[in-house]
């Protein structure tokens, strides 16, 4: 699982700190007493799922490791416009250096474990469980994964080393979609699975039999995916893919694909409306 | 002027590649013959504008330094939806591995490059003219305000130390406006221009008098603003914030102000859609 | 597939090159006429396969790009003792300067793809794999995992990071491999496979019905590894593992284990006598 | 001398935990709440001397500050089998992360301690010390020379720049030993010392009128080695080198030489077995 | 501002940890007894201005965090030969090896405050500020920029990205000032201002109708800078540049410009006496 | 020795890059067309001894690797005022952003290759060779170092890692100087000498008893400096070291040591004025 307490997440944000701060911070530095001391308030404005409260710690103990920080929710926990969720207190300077960056990573991450949710929420009879996908903004990645997990979802896997999905152009590169499934399964270790993307029925079918652990049913109309289902027939997962957005997608889950993946949750999620209050 | 030509474009490339590839790709690594050949075509599947293109070799290069890159439109050129932009031929496996995170790269940057530009659009028979903000996500600042500038904006300061921007709690640090602008104004290099977040007619008075070289005027009603533009009467920059959308950027840029600053054109642009055709 | 083709590899062979040269060679510097150029012969002084020959390119070209590297076997090759397997030629300072490294590489690698080889061959009526494990040389994992592979084993989990492997102080934590492989299910991405570490009959046939796709035999005997193969009867995977060595390995391989783990194969390779002769 | 106390272990040290933890550990971040706190025992299952115990601190450290770490040997010690070395305490998430690679550690450097003292006490009546050597593992230096060190043999050079070794390939570059040492005298600092590599008597006695400060004396017969230590007669030290393992080691140092350097303590030594018991 | 406390800082001061200590310090960790500790004073041997105090905690807290900094004069307080300013206590390993650093980054930021303040002294009765260029130590630049500012002067711009200066190279491609500042304003932020380079009093005159904010004046004869100050009128801010030395500068600020910028301070400043006394 | 051809070289390099052109350069991408090209000349505008002529390939290959570089000189040639030293031809925007760091380097470089040939020539008809210290800029001492050599010194240890060095705090925790040389010679590796600094001839005379190879005659009056050199009579090399300028140096010189240390040549060099012109 994705957690932010890991040394890849310190080493993100001393790089985003680097970003922002630079040789210096003009104004706070110009005009903030070295001594002065504050407590702020993070309070969302907007209702939504929080995500991203440890990195608070991580960003702030950098600048200032006097700083205390206070949270009052825990990440995946649905809040309302107004509701504190954290405290910062200490250092007045290293605090308003680091305020843009702490809010620039809660925003986005909460933004996206919201629309996760609503996602999640939108398929709600049905089985299926939102997947994210690779398409996640370079060096970021690890907040986007780890808030559709908070989010409800699933990370799917989380690069090109950890998961094999065989697309068209490996397929014809090989021959056809059994002999790129055998040849796979020779090379890759024994504790991975392979996922066949397929775009017919009839791929579907050839992807199962070859033994794929799970099978993408992409851009497939609905009925044609319901059919894929029912001919798999849970010896494979399934994995709807393609278009997805709030007004299709419980259409697609009725179709009873086991998971559905969609960059749109990553990707078209905006930003959570989250300040920091003096 | 913000350029993808610098050192840390490279860097930021290079820790991009290993987040996606890691020890390898599974898939590719297991399929695809390491003396093959393919070309292949990014095209644009929506209408937009194009921003990105000099990463494709900065990526592939990394990859393989055989890989040759033609493109076919240039950073900032509006294209229609079907039009191929740019080329990519050599080694299989290389551009396999690369597609991912040259697809991720230009997707978000051109749609902030079309968002921006729609922004700007919105406004014409007006002077002002669309800026960035520091809301961007984390590690990638480089890539949105490089597209801001390639969709018709403007980059606005980097970080905190390219600008002095003296907001409400370094105001009320300091005593007043006129305090932090006078205090500010010694400690800065005198290449630095000082801009003043104020929210009334008074403050933004209170700062003109104080020497601002630029006011913003932050959520203020349009009124309000064209008030405050008038007042300032050109002897200082004056820029709108607050919340901007498409809906009511034309009626805030109708007060008069010179600039319009906004996140949303960076957080909320989503991807345009652009594919890797073989 | 771990190759060497990646960035990663491209960051550790600058770091141990650091490692090395640091400030200066002080005796090639000294006597070394920067013009002169040489050409070196990488020979085998024993019997063996050959592991890392894509690192020299990566190592010299980083000392002096016009160095040429021809290689005479691939990597996987066996080769008898006396066999040239590469040639270098160019600048002679730099050449002496990477002598060192690239023969640590070679050397380390070659030793494990030979010895995994040896285990390989060592239970050759039998359908076992030989796998790595993660007790590998800190900073040194890709080359070891890799050569493991060149050797014709399986590279098994990377890291913590792509595959589950319970424990017994998972199992204690959680209460019974039952909810443990539940509660993992729950959270794991869907492309992740379960493996649980079991030491009983009893525990491996819980670990079955709990749905483990892989069923770590641990430390058993061999006569109860091949009922717990028996039980099992390719419901999931199974994986001997415990103290392996090339007197049991043979014997381990005959209860029908799908695979066996060692740490042996990366841990007590040695080197592989391999030189470079100018 | 060699500590463990240095920036350049912190960075060999995160490195490493990036290596194996990458994104997350899906098994521990799965089951292990990350209140549960824990005492885990490292434990020696071979008879050996220890190495690496410091790294306890600067692996656990950094994935929480606040885990515990009581050692009970010192590096250098000779342990029985059984005899518990250390006791890390507190979360149990992070120790659990941070187990394997402390015993990867702990192992390897354990065991080159262990080895170097085997080697130390073979030669036990004569005076010559053990040396390592540089072909170690790359990216692992560090390590591998101090725990020679704490075995009780002596590190030698570190790399290219600490020290000269003039080899055949310099001296045919040059025109003959006295010309390569006069060379090299000229440009290195006058705190560097020289040492020659020589394969006969003739050349011992060149290298040393040429003012060599160590002679080695690489692959040549026992009796030729005595003669050239008594040629040499105290005014050089005398290093033996070459084919060197526990069998013949001792009559090597029966030639008096003052030193004996042998790669094999750093790449025949395997791993210590040592256990982290819960 | 530029202040120390940027975790830019913290990256240069442990890559010079690591370029001083790299494997370890030969002589203290021979000698030192690794439990002894020791209490040492920093001493300024020379009256100056002091600047780097900061530092101390910085360096000495990465190579043991118990060690006690206590600082008795404040960055930019002017002192006397004599004067104690600081005192370090704790591990003597640890104090020994950071010793040097440490006196590195005093010696050559006090000397470097101590000479901008020199240059400010003598320009007394003049308005004229001392700044510094951007000719400063690669990789040292945030160290002498904050020094000059510590001794009274300013930073100018901090490098090719924070300012825009137009210099003769940048005109001649563009044609004339005229359209080099006006193609410049159209291109970069609102914040940022333009600085162009002159040397005669008709292209002062041509950059001040561009509409230039600052106005260099290089190595124009005094009285011309006089004629050029007079005509510019406050219309733009001016700076004097060229060769400027301790006997000639006050003439340079009679002309009544309003900065003087000189690699001097930086470059010439040698280093202040100080000491640690143990 | 000490190379500019290393890797760390490359690395500092890049960060200094980073350091100057951060996001990009403002003047330059908004004025110079990215096709234009042009061809400029390095220029000394000083007598003196160039240093650093390597580092422009290193440079601006980084920028842009089409960039062709000439050089007309080598390092360590002594120049006149006016001599072309070296042509750089390519594109225009990258030749313009390198221009300073490249300058950076060669005018400090070249300085402290000029100011020790200077010390050097001063003490011309006595034996003693001028050597650096550790007394260098931070993250630059490679640098300087190198330009040491370059004009005719001597490195003497690079750091802490490769040089013995005891001084009075080491002996005052040991207890004498026999003691400390006596345990250091213990613990160091064979390859390593010892430097014993002495203040008296008593010092001096038990510093040779107790077999350093190096004798510091530190801060000692000159006619002591000489009865020491004589005490000493080859015994062991000798090294003044104090307060050492060009006035007292050739004075220093006639004591007959063997060596002079000085921090004066790499912290009171200053610039050597070199330009580049278009």
């Amino acid at each position: 699982m994705i957690t932010l307490e890991t040394p890849i997440v310190k080493e993100l944000v001393k790089s985003a700190l680097i970003e922002d701060i630079g040789p210096g911070d003009l104004t706070t530095d110009s005009l903030i007493s070295p001594d002065k001391t504050i407590i702020a308030s993070y309070n969302s404005r907007e209702d939504g799922i929080i995500s991203g409260l440890p990195l608070l710690k991580i960003i702030f103990s950098r600048l200032d490791p006097e700083i205390k920080i206070e949270t009052y929710v825990k990440d995946g926990e649905k809040v309302s416009s107004g509701r504190k969720i954290a405290q910062v207190s200490g250092n007045a300077a290293a605090i308003l250096k680091g305020e843009r960056l702490s809010l620039n990573f809660l925003q986005r991450m909460s933004a996206i474990a919201t629309l996760t949710d609503k996602f999640q929420q939108a398929i709600r009879p049905y089985k299926a469980k939102i997947c994210a996908t690779r398409k996640t903004c370079p060096n970021f990645r690890i907040f986007e994964k780890y808030s559709v997990i908070i989010g409800g979802g699933s990370a799917h896997r989380y690069g090109l080393f950890d998961g094999v999905m065989i697309k068209d152009n490996h397929i014809s590169a090989v021959g056809s979609i059994k002999q790129a499934v055998e040849l796979a399964r020779q090379k890759i270790p024994h504790i991975t699975t392979i996922e066949v993307e397929t775009e017919t029925l009839e791929q579907a079918k050839e992807a199962l039999e070859a033994g794929a652990e799970i099978i993408m049913l992409d851009n497939m109309p609905v009925d044609v995916m319901a059919q894929a289902v029912k001919l798999i027939n849970g010896r494979a997962l399934t994995e709807a893919s393609g278009v997805v957005n709030l007004e299709n997608i419980n259409k697609i889950a009725s179709s009873g694909v086991d998971y559905i993946s969609t960059s749109a949750i990553t990707s078209k999620a905006g930003i959570l409306d989250i300040g920091l209050d003096l």
